[in-house]
């Protein structure tokens, strides 16, 4: 086996998953974000393919491999080929045509369904790939938890009613629950955007782990939980409160929350001296970039005490995107620190919590100048509502309106999509109905990262001197450890064929050269739950058993080992 | 089962693997050389592919997983990055990095191998990987056989002397014997041409079919068996005669060899009226196209009566690749029609039968003028010899010398390689001897076109009706067809299902809306050796089983239909 476990921390590795991976001699860095499968990792994603595989089938579905290579037409058809921005990776071919590879195939299922199926009676439809995914990402990191190139299985379903769409909804989210309960990966479904896919229900399911990317809230009280993108706001009832009118306020050099309210307090506006950020509206300008459009200026206006949060902004936006407006020399009429929702010549959205009612300590569009009581609705009409502002743990849910949220980080494990019909609309894709009448089909998309499956595993599953598989996921079902004295290592091969014959797949330690002490660091590094060490009582007739996980060791005659680990 | 079968001849097919595997719902094309692979095509794959894998493993490969998309630095220190030309797919990143999807992975693997490997004691090793491969073919063609994306099983062998390459190069060469065996495809191995990959010897694996790429020759009397391209022409022995001296004719209007010809035998030239065009010496004008380098003229001599077959020639030069010159007024010194190897000042390559003390009637190197008693070694020197001239049917055997080649058409299906040590060269890989000096392993690498061996099986096994795959590579081992009444569809599910509990694998035709015709149509396009009707008979306890291959139908017992089946 080529196997060479890594004493030192590897420099390049920032998560206990990765470090572990590539010490252990699982993986290797081949590119930015791409990595090498080394034999032991390869038997890891193996095996984690084949449970995929097989709960896909068990709920009927299809495999089919799509190529990765695909031409642009399809994708402008779509409009993903813009809509995916930088993410996308762009090729020419030798005759300068358009090419990309394949960040996920929702057309080329729509378009191969418009070829393969022609009647009600095709339907229902599940067909899905494990493929190899391509994304430029930014940032790639932490090894396998966002790469460049990474294995993926995606599914797409396929029904005449949306009642068929939810029912392979659902089925699909059963089959992905069973899936991670047999990779050992505690997991949480979270309500979800769907970003640049499009569509509309969509949940994703998250591994708890510090390292994660993602966060994502609970409930104390109901069983709400969301990705922080999604997470919805609770609009506050109105209190039913007259405010007085709209007053402008000379408040110099008060650019910044901090230097507002502590102005507000010390001359007492309004006759208040309880202000805080909270009851100041504060209002960001941002640069909307549209996919094939032109960039568009807007307005975000979020109670003063809470940031836009940019992820959740891009969530809202998608497949638009924002980065901070920062050229305020071209915009005199944004003036800098000081602007106010009324009468600004540029869209304007609000937080929900800028309820219809609610008054607001805001810019009066003059440098140096404030407002009180500018009260949305009467003072200033937002364009509309925008998800944007931080989650807070111990926000209100809006769910249940009495338990507070949560919020932990997670590792996305799976995304699951009732996209409907963006993709058969895009195609025009038609079939004959049971009545004689054309119907189009509506369609779900459902993908699990399954390299990304093998680093949550290892984040979910190590202690400090290693990995600790699950046992339906390790490379092996037995490390057999030839301890290196008087025939040891002959015996521990014979010993590894003998076990073989018994069905069990094993990995043997049959180097000379290490000394007895490296090689069960080795093993606990490798993260195989049993090991067997073939050492001092050999002689004797025995060989000692080892638990990775509880630390049990006990002696076992050779003659029962087989027997011993097969049951 | 997502199946269509298609009636027509599907028109973008033109050769027989192609149009079945299209017609018989195994695959659809979704871009440019690149295939989708539909349910029952999946099947048929992962099969031969578990073929290919378990033979590598049986001769010690050890399975790993290269990304396919790499950066360009280590492609340039092998010079690949360069010398792959056009076929290469280039990409950049959004930073602005050049990547390619690489074609093959010597430089990783010599790559890992330095990063993973320290001692003797690590060596041999063979590893591999199936992967999906990109070549960015000039003109993909024939389905399957020529893709731009494809999927191929690499390994590499690493040894530390010759003896150990020479002995990985041939434990390949009979697992890949067994493969093909069990694959059902007769094949011939040829000595080949090592391109661009480098190294020393080499060997193609081609499949005897018509619709083939490669042209091969065998002998009559010995094993000689060569692609064309690599075919050695033997050096005529010298007869000893003394030729007089050169001398110059007034041939007007003689561009051509058959007006030369011609010319001579009516002015009877030096007393001859026999003259052919074998006595001549064509001298034919090329651009050779080097990579990262600037272009050369050459010009290449062959008896007159052959043609320059560019394929050879550029297997000849390879990595750089020659287009016919044609700008002959920026040359005024290259007399079209009239060019002689005497005294020309761009470099000049013979045909081996252009060898010294043969006299050849040539171009005098002036318009209207040729030059009888040209002697190689006398009156030229050429600067090296070249095989470039085209391989005829008759021509003598280069290794026997007694019988004479055939030729055939082939797919190559695989090329194995002894590289040697030019990619451990170009990195540099070194590991400490059993003596305690450092030694530089020397590798092999060997390919089988995975896809490509689907194509070619169908294109080995088919009829007019369809295809007929070996039992060891078929979708299914039996078809069941429900005939259509009388609750036949459901019997036949029974069947199906109880077929498969004897561990057969099944696909039952189920389809209510279809006639029996259709079915049977459809089951001899598909190609599964067994088929078993559910039809009239089923009342009585009756079903009819076929064998596709020898068309044998005859009743059984439904209680005996498992066990004929299994047995």
């Amino acid at each position: 086996m080529l196997l060479r476990t890594l004493r030192e921390e590897p420099a390049e590795a920032e998560v206990p998953s990765h470090r572990l991976l590539l010490r252990a001699g699982y993986i290797r860095r081949a590119a930015p974000g791409g990595y090498t499968w080394l034999p032991l990792g390869k038997l890891v994603l193996d095996r984690v393919t084949q449970i995929v595989r097989e709960e896909m089938a068990a709920i009927g579905g299809q495999e089919v491999a799509f190529p990765a290579l695909l031409p642009r037409e399809v994708y402008d058809i779509s409009g993903r080929w813009s809509e995916y921005g930088d993410d996308l990776f762009k090729l020419k071919d030798r005759r300068g045509s358009d090419f990309l590879l394949a960040p996920t195939h929702e057309e080329l299922f729509a378009l191969l369904v418009q070829d393969m199926t022609s009647s009600y009676r095709d339907y229902p439809l599940v067909l899905f790939q494990v493929q190899t995914k391509y994304r430029d990402e930014a940032r790639p990191r932490a090894g396998l938890l966002r790469g460049r190139e990474f294995l993926m299985k995606d599914s797409y379903s396929f029904d005449l009613t949306d009642e068929g769409l939810a029912e392979a909804y659902d089925r699909h989210r059963v089959a992905y629950q069973k899936i991670f309960e047999r990779l050992g990966l505690e997991h949480t479904i979270v309500a979800a955007m769907s970003g640049a896919m499009g569509g509309s229900a969509s949940e994703e399911f998250l591994a708890a782990a510090e390292v994660g990317e993602d966060t994502f809230v609970g409930c104390t009280k109901c069983d709400y939980a969301a990705n922080t993108e999604a997470v919805v706001t609770p609009v506050p009832s109105s209190d039913g409160r007259t405010h007085g009118p709209l007053t402008v306020h000379d408040t110099p050099a008060t650019p910044t929350i901090a230097s507002l309210v502590e102005l507000a307090n010390s001359r007492a506006l309004e006759g208040r001296t309880d202000w805080t950020a909270a009851d100041t509206l504060k209002n960001v300008v941002v640069t909307v970039h549209h996919p094939g459009k032109d960039n568009e200026l807007l307005v975000i206006g979020v109670p003063g005490d809470r940031e836009v949060d940019l992820k959740r902004l891009d969530a809202s936006l998608a497949p638009a995107t924002a980065t901070m407006f920062d050229d305020f020399t071209a915009r005199p009429d944004l003036v800098r620190g000081y602007i106010g929702p009324q009468s600004l010549a540029v869209r304007y959205l609000a937080d929900p919590r800028v309820a219809p009612g609610t008054a607001w300590l805001t810019g009066a569009n003059e440098a140096g100048r404030h407002a009180t009581s500018v009260v949305a609705g009467r003072d200033f009409t937002p364009d509309g509502t925008i998800e944007a502002a931080e989650v807070r743990a111990g926000d209100p849910c809006a769910q249940c309106g009495e338990g507070e949220l949560t919020i932990r980080r997670g590792i996305e494990l799976a995304h699951i999509f009732q996209l409907g019909r963006k993709y058969t609309d895009a195609f025009k894709v038609d079939v004959l109905g049971a009545n004689g009448k054309p119907v189009r089909p509506t369609m779900g998309s459902y993908g699990i990262g399954v390299s990304r499956a093998v680093a949550a595993i290892a984040e979910q599953h190590h202690d400090e001197r290693g990995i600790l598989w699950p046992d339906a996921v390790a490379p092996a079902d037995v490390h057999v450890i030839g301890a290196g004295k008087d025939g040891q290592i002959e015996a521990a091969l014979h010993l590894a064929t003998d076990l073989e014959t018994h069905g069990l797949r094993v990995l043997v330690d049959d180097r000379p050269q290490l000394s007895a002490g490296v090689k069960f660091t080795d093993s606990e590094l490798i993260g195989i739950r049993r090991i067997v060490v073939v050492g001092r009582r050999f002689a004797e007739g025995w060989v000692e058993v080892r638990d990775r996980r509880t630390g049990e060791r006990r002696d076992v005659p050779l003659t029962e080992v087989a027997q011993t680990l097969a049951g």
